[in-house]
């Protein structure tokens, strides 16, 4: 079919020129000097204008609509792509080609200046550039004419047929059932001691011992960076081509190491994905929640597991005898599952994480129906974090402004956070049925956990969703009653 | 006119494209994991075939051609753009698209064959690429449909205004003035020892004292990157963003001294470009040649000085004590000055420097004469230093396979160099005139040399030719006589 042959070749250049951006991306992320932003800044905007051209051309048109009115010719694998095709370019149509360049721009400069403003604790100087990502978003959303709150029209861009409705839903259960725990362990007077983690830890031998983790969790090297940057994350371009970054900070060496760990959960996913997605719209990851039900499983179920350290701490103790001396392996996992009332979100332990989610979505939710306007949102921010954990921020930095993600122009994003630690305890109870998941960890043999995930989820990319996955791979639908088990039983065994 | 602000609007988007296909440049030299290579390559084969089709559409050609028809109307800095496209344009024209795109692609492949091929000693690994890529290089320069020799045409890309003619009499002046003293230099029988530079220099110290020069020869930090690579080089988008790389060889400490200085030089170069040029197409060094005369310049004449190593020296001994504990600052001054017969171009001396290129000068003529086969290169190459420099490579990874230059299509490259030298002696006589060079290394002040060479050189980009900055500097026409005379007055003092 001659429309499919087109569909193809330009789904080839779009890769290209996304490929271009991303690397740039990365570059700028993770190296480029202070000066450079302004002159990219400019370049990605004319480079961001004709990709947007190629994505919506007359011919484009003609191709996606053309394909889709002839679903029913295609292969299994087409009829998948063409559909996400449509949907992308139902939306993306829609845009003024002016305004998406100026948003691209927008979005360059502000995640520069939301590092200048958490920097100087300064969220002036970061508000004017997010009340116009917001501004833009809601902009965006109105032009695509779907009867639906603006806010479930973005939940639905990062997690597909995710909306309000369910999210509620998701985060009543956690507050019916896992609330009330949360508060008995908070109380329960037992204090793990992990005053070690906040020794000094040479930021070198902290990058060793990252370094040390790549390996360990069998991820491919001659097909991967890891480096450093402000904020934790994961980049691919194919699976040839996946890098990580990771943070250190001399006086809290677990950030280094469980960013480490859930960015190589992240990766994996990414590594692992059939090279046959590689020219199709279906490479990467199924959902912003399954990538992160890939990194938490890694970075909790694997990476906080007393059978983890069993074999790791050594080279732990190796790398620092010092601050180790008197620290025995069972004090160093417990202190690995800490639980308190904590600020910063990417330090968060797994069980107070998801009330960091809650607040997060709460205020989104507020944002996008107009109930909260961004100057009010430092008040708002710490008024509910005081509400939920009881603690309030000293400054900015260390509130509202301690996330990327909204600096990225990522509303919506958030929520896919919790929803991926429940979707990782779902994926864990039906792993443990057909391998012995704590042996493996204890004899270092991850690559063989690799091999589970990859052929149950990972080699699937995007050619299956969330839900086909969660059905395929445990036989039921999605149901957070395994999250709320899995906590359960690993800190009612730690603190109750 | 409309036609001007068609051709200004032409040349922004171009310089969008370019600045992402040099991103992923910089990025695969110094990051990229070897499995991203070869999908890189199809995606930037993609990128490179539409920038082709912007610079040659019709509409670039109707706007280049138009404006050339009305050069009396433009500015002086409009009439120097349009005369430098069109002579671009008169060349791309004639390349049919699918052969740029395929040897834009045969580029990248190259690069990493080559690197493999250089650390397994194997020509043959590298062989059948070198062959078709200077095959493309003959076919091409055979569409330009110029009357000349293919190799005067490569020759002009890389230096306008040279060709064998001046190549040929520049190095018959080296070789009946300076040749004879090299050989009186090699047989004084004076040996200056350099032993301790070959102990053991760990790298990391190494990187900071790299890093300790970035200051002394007062680069902006904030608009640079300096990182590692296995050949040193400078890439620069805008004056904004210049990055360089250098090498650390445990058992060769002067390598990434003099690779970081010499590249800090090409770096600062670009760094003092006017911004008022960025958005022209005269940014960027005013040709190879000059820009090597810079990157010469701080490497020999500054770097290799008594005085830069009266002000840095302590710096060296308070990083390597044990190294250097029995090495006097004159001995070190002499060993960074020692001439030999060596193999290794970037290694080599300053004084036996020259011999290397015409080396390579005379190989590619050669080549490009169809007076040798590729295959037959290796031999050729050998007995050629044997000729001029009385040694032989024990393997091809210390021969012809040493330069990472023919692997990126650059035939016609190398003889810039030892221009580059020659031009920066007569700039330094000049300079002389005006300003106390070895008082203001001696003191620290480099900045104020900086500022001197921006003033006559640096800032002007590409808006003055290496002809007329020459004679704008130096009130002459370019004169070998300045670099023997240089070089004999150096050497003389330290050998005879």
């Amino acid at each position: 079919m001659e429309l499919l042959e087109k569909f193809k070749q330009q789904t080839f250049k779009i890769k290209a020129y996304n490929y271009a951006l991303n690397v740039v991306g990365w570059d700028s992320a993770t190296e480029a000097p202070r000066n450079a932003f302004q002159r990219r800044s400019e370049m990605m905007g004319v480079l961001s204008g004709e990709l947007f051209q190629l994505n919506t051309s007359k011919e484009s048109q003609e191709v996606v609509y053309g394909l889709f009115e002839r679903l029913e010719e295609l292969s299994d694998l087409d009829k998948k792509q063409v559909i996400k095709a449509k949907k992308g370019l139902d939306k993306i149509i829609k845009i003024p080609q002016d305004e998406f360049v100026e948003y691209n721009k927008l979005v360059g400069l502000s995640q520069r200046l939301w590092e200048d403003a958490k920097e100087n604790n300064d969220f002036e100087l970061f508000r004017p550039n997010l009340e116009k990502l917001i501004d833009f978003n809601k902009k965006f959303v109105s032009y695509y004419e779907i009867d639906d709150h603006p806010y479930n029209v973005l939940l639905d861009d990062y997690e597909e047929g995710m909306s309000m409705k369910e999210y509620d839903a998701f985060f009543d259960t956690l507050k019916r059932d896992l609330v009330p725990f949360v508060k008995d362990v908070l109380n329960s007077g037992k204090v793990l001691n992990d005053a070690f983690a906040l020794d000094s830890f040479d930021k070198a031998k902290q990058k060793e011992f990252c370094d040390y983790l790549i390996d360990v969790l069998a991820f491919d090297r001659n097909s991967g960076v890891m480096k450093e940057s402000v904020h934790p994350f994961t980049w691919n371009t194919h699976p040839g081509d996946v890098r990580f970054t990771t943070r250190y900070l001399e006086n809290m060496v677990f950030s280094s190491i469980f960013a480490a760990i859930h960015e190589l959960g992240h990766a994996t996913y990414e590594q692992q994905i059939d090279n046959a997605l590689n020219d199709t719209i279906l490479g990467g990851g199924s959902s912003m929640g399954l990538h992160e039900s890939q990194s938490r499983f890694y970075e909790n179920i694997v990476g906080r597991s007393l059978e983890f350290w069993e074999v790791h701490y050594p080279k732990m103790l190796e790398l620092f005898p010092e601050q180790l001396k008197n620290v025995s392996l069972d004090d160093f996992y417990r202190a690995t599952n800490k639980v308190e009332a904590s600020l910063i979100r990417v330090e968060a332990d797994e069980l107070t994480y998801p009330l960091h989610i809650m607040l997060r979505y709460e205020i989104e939710r507020m944002l996008m129906s107009d109930e909260v306007e961004v100057k009010d949102l430092p008040k708002l921010w710490n008024s509910k974090i005081v509400e939920y954990l009881g603690i309030e921020p000293k400054n900015d930095a260390e509130g509202v402004l301690q996330d990327v993600h909204w600096s990225a122009g990522l509303l919506g994003y958030f929520p896919t956070y919790a929803l991926g630690s429940a979707y990782a305890a779902q994926f864990y109870y039906a792993m443990k049925k057909e391998i012995n998941v704590e042996q493996l960890i204890k004899e270092n043999k991850i690559s063989e956990i690799n091999a589970w995930l990859k052929d149950k989820i990972h080699q699937y990319g995007q050619s299956k969703t969330p839900k086909e996955l969660l059905l395929d791979v445990t036989g039921e639908p999605f149901d957070a009653k395994y999250y709320v088990q899995y906590l359960k039983e690993k800190y009612g065994k730690l603190y109750l």
